[in-house]
């Protein structure tokens, strides 16, 4: 037994039917020249054969039922590969549909906790003939930007690499350590963050960082006069911002980075920027038809890299920043300028910060998520702002698994009371993927918001030539 | 909105994620003549048409979080039926291997309390071209002798038929009045019986009951010192009466019911009785292959009909029994007398109570059953019996749904902290079905079960021939 800090375990408290608290991801392959029809339960059968588990995935909460609370961890001496590795099928036609169907209803069920709480997923059955993974891992295992690096050391940048590593292979942890000098410093700079994950972080500082709270709340005192800083706690009441249930619904797509860039560069702003200018367009467009959009812009919740010249420690690098998604504009030239103004204000605060009170700042900025999973708080408060929108860093090269070309990775995070609807983009090569997790029952057809994405893109793209 | 009584709520109330409290059944289909490849997703297309709901399964709990407890129902108007009815698919080669796997997951997972709380999965993909349909329906709405009959109802003696019957369909009550007479008086005698079910109906009759209790005590003193007669907690610990994990094992087999009759009729027992012994058979070779047989023989608790000549008033014409299943002798002749002589001294006992006391005789049997949910009761007491052996009938004669001929219909009961394993054995015109669901971390290889109930059943035939 190894003992759970409460920063693990407070994933496991604060979970519920209503939120399961476990991160997942979507990947899709193409399997390799000459593959037969049994591809899919090839990978089955080596997945299941990986039974040396590394200590983290080979632990479970040692009194499952909680009675005498989540204190210790207990390791597993054997894992049940037939229970954790499942092999499924989507039915005819076997369309991305379907398989968004079968996602949305694993992503909603509850990790047995009586055992090392992940599970795999391998479906066969798309009709372009190629094989699906999706994953889930609870929190107080990974959060969501492990999880993807864990799922990207399983990988290689090799075509002919037959080793079929396994995300809770012992061993893996060396491969991440062998890789880590320039890849690692070359992700760092990209948004390395997820909100869940940071919540841990300073849930580990509480007394120190609240005590830096109030002298944070002086240093950019002076800031907040500044009319494109938004506070939390601005946010309008949306559909977003209500008591969720158990049943989640999970679309995403892909949109090249090519696209994105090229509005980015003719625009002078980031690719975060155009990144949540879509969103923003995308939002709009689906709360109009729906009739519910609000007067006042909308804002999410955002990681922001905050990494200066030469500061190479890149664990204080990051940030949680409120910006606005221009939902009240309807021009999207207007709205990326909104977007830009309202990230660099936030930064220009942020930049003014210690580490210690940047995590201070970023504590306040999320705040309420933190306290979503308590009853009644999200019915009798504002939300602090309306939805999380995340990057996790993914493959920075094309990359294949035991010969399967990677086509896609997309993330599947979070929901929460008051939080209904999470937005997730992970990079992969030359893509940016998003995955978008919503309450099934206060979000209605959120598949449209794919459609509405690429016609923001679209939008952008034709107001920048 | 309407007021859930306690018979309901109980069932809200003791669930956890270690026992969800749905039942559950699976069927099986062949495809009329001429049916295509889409034939599946036509069934799924017909079921998720029926939009008219009857109250009982239109309604959900009115707080789903369970904060202000569970008193009180609310009607669903609008059903979303691409939730509740699910279209999969198995993995190739589609072996009923394949099938059991994925119920094992299906019945596992809880049902969203945010609506009404049933699931069905309409599984294409089988080798043989037939397909399943997977339901699950929670105990606080139905129990499983009902859910049986309502899944009856919506099929018929008719191929021809073409009605396509949904089991939430609004009306279909009226066509079970319709069938009312003849139907359910035979029926009547066969065991209609569930054991989770009569929880509930003792729950109702609480203060009634308990009072009763010392009186049919006094009744039976006589025949306790039958030696044939098993009074609870006469049980011997085994691998299944321990707390339990979330995960589940569902296998199931049919066995002809010509079979069983020939040595019913040879060894002068009950189908009750040979059934009991196949069950004390397999579970003498299982438990021995394991080396976790005890010395002392395993106990069933059983539902008899105790319905007396010219009783028309089946209610109160079922009692739940306790059984030896003979686990202690290797002779299978030896065995099934042993069961006959105890089921007879249950029933003798029973045979002298009146109606009340039935119940209350029941309501000692099994109150270790409601028991079980809590914490620390399976730990520290010894199992009123080792496992539920119970019965559901099903249909009398050969059933069609829309045109599909219905090849097999199995239950999936409940497995509880202390009852790891649950056997239900269901009707089908010649044919018995035996549904099996264990706990998976508890139980290992329940599917060596079945082979074992065809080798018992065999070795029966051959000392009876």
């Amino acid at each position: 037994m190894s003992y759970m800090p409460v920063t693990d375990s407070m994933f496991l408290i604060a979970e519920s039917r209503e939120h399961p608290m476990h991160v997942g991801g979507l990947q899709l392959f193409t399997p390799p020249e000459g593959a037969g029809p049994d591809f899919a339960r090839e990978v089955v059968e080596i997945l299941r054969s990986r039974h040396e588990v590394s200590d983290r995935f080979g632990r479970r909460p040692a009194d499952p039922v909680g009675i005498m609370g989540n204190t210790w961890w207990t390791p597993v001496t054997e894992l049940d590969l037939e229970y954790h590795v499942r092999h499924s099928a989507l039915p005819q036609p076997g369309r991305i549909r379907e398989l968004f169907q079968q996602v949305s209803l694993w992503h909603g069920t509850l990790l047995d906790r009586h055992r090392p709480m992940w599970e795999i997923q391998v479906v066969e059955g798309l009709g372009d003939g190629r094989i699906a993974i999706y994953s889930k891992v609870h929190h107080s295992l990974v959060d969501g930007v492990s999880a993807l690096r864990y799922m990207t050391l399983t990988m290689s940048e090799d075509p002919q690499d037959r080793e079929g590593r396994a995300v809770w292979q012992k061993g893996l942890g060396r491969r991440r350590r062998a890789a880590a000098g320039p890849k690692a410093d070359r992700s760092g700079g990209r948004l390395p963050f997820d909100p869940v994950g940071t919540v841990r972080q300073i849930g580990g500082l509480t007394g120190e960082v609240l005590g830096m709270l109030p002298a944070s709340l002086k240093v950019v005192g002076n800031v907040l006069r500044d009319h494109d800083y938004m506070a939390p706690f601005q946010a309008p009441d949306t559909i977003f911002n209500v008591p969720i249930g158990g049943a989640r619904r999970f679309v995403a797509q892909s949109y090249s980075l090519d696209r994105i860039d090229a509005v980015r560069s003719k625009a002078d702003a980031t690719v975060n920027d155009v990144v949540l200018a879509m969103c923003g367009g995308a939002l709009r467009a689906y709360l109009l038809e729906l009739g519910a959009l609000p007067d006042k812009t909308l804002t999410a919740m955002v990681p922001v890299s905050l990494r200066k010249e030469g500061d190479l420690d890149s664990s204080n690098s990051v940030g949680a920043i409120i910006a606005t998604l221009g939902t009240d504009l309807a021009d999207p030239v207007d709205r990326l300028e909104a977007i830009h103004n309202s990230v660099r204000a936030a930064r220009r605060v942020m930049g003014e910060l210690s580490p210690l009170q940047i995590l201070a700042m970023s504590a306040a900025n999320i705040a309420g998520l933190a306290l979503s999973p308590v009853p009644g708080f999200v019915s009798h408060t504002k939300p602090p702002f309306n939805l999380v929108i995340s990057n996790v860093p993914g493959p920075r090269a094309p990359m294949f698994w035991n010969g399967a070309r990677l086509d896609g990775i997309y993330p599947a995070s979070i929901a929460l009371d008051g939080q209904a609807m999470n937005i997730t983009i992970s990079t992969n090569y030359r893509n940016l993927e998003f995955g978008i997790v919503a309450c099934r029952q206060s979000v209605p057809h959120v598949q449209r918001l794919i459609h509405h994405l690429e016609d923001a893109l679209t939008d952008l793209e034709k107001a920048f030539t």
